[in-house]
């Protein structure tokens, strides 16, 4: 008798993160020199802070790199709660904003429920909820004419029957923040809701990865609300997404349900040592959102000039809408053709007629405006 | 109407890592200058390689630091490939091999499912298990006269109901190899199984996070065991534990199946070009392990003149068996007190009477030896 076949195949593929292509990929398939090459797509900054270099060149860590990372990394903990305000009772410290995305799904995403994604966001919302095996609701937004705000009466339905809410403000893709007042209105409201089902209220998880250029917050909610947890970086106004570290801020007993999840130590030493340093002298960041700042509109008055329709930014990035999305997808491979790479959105997101561009240093803004310009006179626009 | 008070309770806390006190804590309780604290229990080397700070002080990582590490990390999966002798697409990199044991929990067991802990393990595979929501099946090891082997006929019982077996080999905090041929023998036992009930055999996911201190690996067995997934770390005996790089080794289509759940970038850049260094220069990994079985040789020697029962071991840490916990904790706590901190185990453990002891440098081991003649000479040992 002939064993049966051992078959290893999975029955159902989840959702997965889909990377850009990098930049050896890039110059291999548009034949551009790789040093030619400038990212518009991953919303980090042109350089990191001077300090980080001094700092790793200097040699002295937190603990020798030959030993696990310090298991409560305190030193850390104690910068960034005087940098968030909060006590060091309110913070995790996660590899990057993404592995504190995934602790919250963990802490409180069962396998059986459901997590509204008010769409277009950030993609591993959705990612996350499904590899949980949970359900994602997807809420649009409201259009353009509402800068891509909430649809809070949808979004408070959807939440009825679920256990997460992923929030992002201000939101990737669409560059806009909440309006002043609506999230703590949505979550006021969830509080009812759940108080009149007797149930937990769902836990709203918002992303705040660009609050620093946004220049506002909603940290000061979390003593309010247990069921609310902001998601920090030192990626995006720090400039140090190559050193992937993230943070929760909520409730000492919001953390506490968290922390079980935590893996033994996710975060390298040296990017303990180096984000510490950065927090404690803000300089650098201030002088990148400053930056951030000038840049963004000069950058989206020459675009505007080269006829591209572009909408208004708290964030560091801008978004042109191409109106369809084979015009975007024509804009997009002219300027891959020059080495410039910008954010796609496949057919069917709503995003998908437009391309969001990562507002970098002068010399490559402008490069990226010569791009919009010739292609304009070639009639691609 | 008073509204019911929204609760936000977690109703069943999961299984959690239990760190032990830091540096700082175990220096106030024990009124221990900090500086003379001696880690013996966390399987660190004395010293990371000289090239880790030749290389953070060069300041070239493989992207800005501004930038998020390399969506591939395909310098490091090539080095290490070179270094395992499997091709690039049998790899998986995570921040740490703790990274890789949750990336192959994610993929491997559902919420509904049960896995194999052979005990006494690794803490962490019964962790990931329960924050699954998964069963562990407790499958006791063979005693100390086997030298702690797995009881192979009770995992492949149990295995017959798991969709995944946690094996470490050697094991923590056993210090023993599997014997010759065992390991191999239980995956052509649980694919006979798994044919036989016309369902998939369950992942076996082997953590060799010692094995160059061991001396041998099971890497080649992964072409033939599509359900093997081999974990690997440069935590230890590449003496880089702070930079928490780990790797998954397995079939390509087993990789595959994996890497959907592997975040879009977890470990730093500055860790992944140091690694990548590290694995490409052997010479400092080597010269690590050889002064392990220098010292441990020594180290087991003195201690068994103090009048220690101390284990063999192929690891960099040894286990002294103290008969009883109570003077297990007694000696624990007079190694305490001199600012040396040995790794114990709670009651109900199986390793309750023992103290597990990482081999350090010659002085490091020094004071430990003193310490436990000191103790005997108390009547402590």
């Amino acid at each position: 008798m002939t064993p049966t076949p051992v078959t290893f195949v999975s029955p159902t593929a989840p959702a997965a993160y889909q990377w850009e292509a990098t930049n050896d990929e890039v110059a291999a398939r548009y034949g551009v020199p790789v040093e030619r090459i400038i990212r518009f797509d991953l919303n980090t900054s042109p350089a990191p802070p001077e300090l980080a270099s001094r700092v790793l060149a200097g040699g002295r860590f937190e603990t020798p790199l030959s030993e696990y990372p310090p298991s409560d990394y305190r030193r850390l903990v104690e910068a960034a709660a005087g940098v968030y305000r909060v006590a060091p009772e309110n913070l995790l410290v996660g590899a990057g904003a993404d592995e504190i995305l995934d602790l919250a799904a963990k802490t409180f995403l069962p396998s059986t429920g459901a997590a509204v994604v008010p769409v277009p966001t950030y993609a591993m919302y959705h990612v996350l909820t499904s590899q949980r095996g949970a359900r994602s609701i997807a809420v649009p937004r409201l259009g353009p004419a509402a800068d891509w705000a909430l649809d809070a009466e949808a979004v408070r339905a959807a939440a009825r029957e679920a256990e997460v809410v992923w929030l992002c403000s201000p939101n990737n893709p669409t560059g806009r923040s909440e309006p002043p007042g609506a999230i703590e209105a949505l979550l006021a409201d969830l509080a009812t809701d759940a108080a009149a089902a007797g149930r937990e209220a769902p836990a709203v998880v918002l992303d705040e990865a660009y609050a620093e250029i946004a220049g506002h917050t909603l940290i000061p909610l979390v003593e309010r609300y247990p069921n609310l947890v902001v998601v920090r970086t030192a990626s995006k106004a720090y400039a140090l997404a190559g050193l992937r570290v993230g943070f929760a801020i909520a409730r000492a007993e919001t953390i506490g349900r968290m922390a079980p999840y935590r893996p033994p130590g996710s975060v390298a030493t040296t990017s303990v040592t180096v984000v510490t340093e950065a927090l404690l002298d803000g300089s650098a960041m201030r002088a990148n959102v400053a930056r951030i700042e000038l840049e963004r509109g000069a950058l989206r008055e020459a675009l505007t000039e080269a006829g591209w329709t572009v909408g208004g930014s708290e964030t560091n990035f801008v978004v042109a809408d191409f109106g369809t999305p084979e015009r975007a997808a024509t804009v997009a491979e002219g300027l891959l053709r020059r080495g410039l790479v910008p954010r796609t959105f496949a057919a069917g997101h709503l995003f998908a007629r437009c391309l969001r561009l990562t507002v970098r240093d002068a010399a490559g803004n402008d490069r990226l405006v010569a791009a919009a310009r010739d292609l304009a006179t070639e009639g691609v626009r």
